[in-house]
């Protein structure tokens, strides 16, 4: 697939152009393009700008609010929500970031609802600035039935992904971000594209049999990671990003969504503590002499390290991004 | 195996005679005995009566406090601590049980620390009231170094066993309690008892070879269930019950344990949430509504159906105790 050379400035200017060509206000723009900009640069392509076609379709289809103006509420001393008024996320997360962050050294804990938004995008952008202001953080979100409960054939969570963060004395933060899916629905998809057989118990086809064919699973529904230890982890997201904070499950979104394309209505659940309003002044020591352990064995590595050498790289050389891809994008910004 | 009637009264009664036969005062007896019997009748016999000898093991070596009195201290709004003053969980558990359900109505979220403890029970128990009291709660402990990280092949992790519990409009609390590890270490043990080969992917030899012998896993490492996702989370659940909170990490508790065969001391962490102050009113429906969603789909059960089923008919029936446990048991209170 040819390719085409872009500085990391480029892909967000790119990113900026054409969600304001599509409805998006200033705010807005600047807020989607930093993150698919971040994911770009980070080498998770399937959440950079390969996402802009959904972003647009959403806008252009209505369903988006482009001028969302989120706003935030204190529910409780250690709750706090935003309404995100029908935007896309990232601006509502970011402003909702820093009243996080001081909620969460006051209280020692603090959990960040977010109502009436559209979330299309990685889960680790949004923990990472929690955890370089040195607390510990979590955040889940649903998004439409993809995945069948352990025993079951029938799709009823999203391919729920959960991010966790710790900070580390030395070196980025320690970042994981993983679908509660055995694999990612891009990757089911990216196997359909290029005529790929899946690892066996990925899915299920449309009669409940297991198949490694990806059109199948598509057409069928997809498993949860660990069988029903997996199972339990998505239903947990599905209570803490729909039931817990009073948005839309993951089956309900699926009644509500027109289907465009781009992300459904739905919620997300941030949880943040600061480990020093725990007792341990030497928790930052303690914790690196546990990171340092578990890369001295043979074969493991920190979650995230892969995406901080991606970053390393991008920010030396750029990226390369699919010339149909870029192709698609500069379309959207022209029409 | 031959095997012995006992009611539920009547197990608990030789909990507690064992107990207190082996240095627990009236207190620890009655609060570790209560959750041995819980286990007992909800049909999980591996923490249930099977775990006396290791609890009278603990107590004889020295290592345990059977007199201890836990301590109970607010750190932050939302942050408190128990020193459980080097004994058994149970104790120190029942006592800030309150003080968490107080802490987490008035501030939305809160967490809950335990240090100074020896933790060798089931979690689900230490949840299970939490969520009776209208929370949503999650506990989680470290152990001793058992499982591999995704890609070692040296154990690192506990089983980290992670629970979580729902309160259900109909019907008792959705509650799932599941170890880190693909399958419990005591499935290996009682494998390894009986003769059985394992199911492919429990565990490795001690050279590092994937082996479906019970024996051979013993000896050598447990594999985290789901792959490098299972992973990340037993990660997770090290970070809170010790790094966050101030205690031994499973590798730390191993170079401290004396090897009586009962539990190292170790940390607990405990965080619930009141949905009630999240901003649906409506919360208890909206869930139940996903709940009947989810017990619709053919094959599918709410986690904790079983241990309800078995609980229904232990207190009409009691339970079946094997003659050999009794006995062994009986043995430890006449020494």
């Amino acid at each position: 697939m040819p390719k085409i050379d872009l500085t990391i400035a480029e892909v967000k200017a790119l990113a900026i152009a054409c969600l304001l060509a599509n409805g998006c206000n200033d705010e807005n723009a600047e807020a989607v393009a930093e993150i698919v900009t971040a994911a770009e640069r980070d080498g998770c392509a399937s959440h950079g700008l390969f996402r802009l076609p959904g972003y647009v379709a959403a806008l252009r289809s209505g369903k988006v609010n482009g001028d969302a103006s989120p706003s935030i509420e204190r529910l409780a001393p250690g709750v706090l929500r935003i309404d995100g008024d029908g935007g896309f996320a990232p601006l509502a997360l970011e402003q909702g970031r820093h009243p996080l962050i001081d909620a969460t050294r006051e209280q020692g804990v603090a959990a960040m609802s977010l109502i009436r938004i559209h979330h299309f995008a990685a889960l680790w952008t949004e923990v990472e600035p929690l955890v370089e202001a040195g607390l510990c953080a979590m955040a889940c979100t649903a998004y439409l039935p993809m995945v069948a409960p352990a025993g079951g054939r029938e799709a009823l969570f999203g391919t729920n992904p959960l991010a966790f963060g710790w900070p580390r004395k030395v070196g980025p933060p320690v970042i994981f971000d993983q679908a509660s899916s055995v694999i990612a629905r891009g990757e089911v998809m990216v196997a359909a594209r290029d005529g790929h057989d899946l690892p066996p118990g990925v899915g299920l086809d449309v009669d409940g049999n297991p198949t490694i064919d990806p059109n199948e699973v598509l057409k069928g529904v997809m498993l949860p990671f660990g069988g029903y230890k997996g199972s339990s982890i998505a239903m947990m997201i599905e209570l803490f990003a729909s039931g817990l904070i009073g948005e839309r499950f993951s089956f309900e979104a699926a009644e509500h969504d027109n289907n465009d394309g781009g992300p459904p209505r739905g919620g997300e659940f941030i949880l943040a503590m600061d480990p020093t309003r725990f007792g341990d002044n030497a928790w930052l020591d303690h914790t690196e002499k546990f990171f340092e352990k578990m890369i001295a064995i043979e074969g493991v590595r920190l979650p995230g390290a892969r995406r901080y050498a991606n970053r390393e790289k991008a920010q030396l050389g750029g990226v390369q991004v699919p010339e149909e891809l870029h192709a698609k994008i500069v379309g959207l910004i022209e029409v």
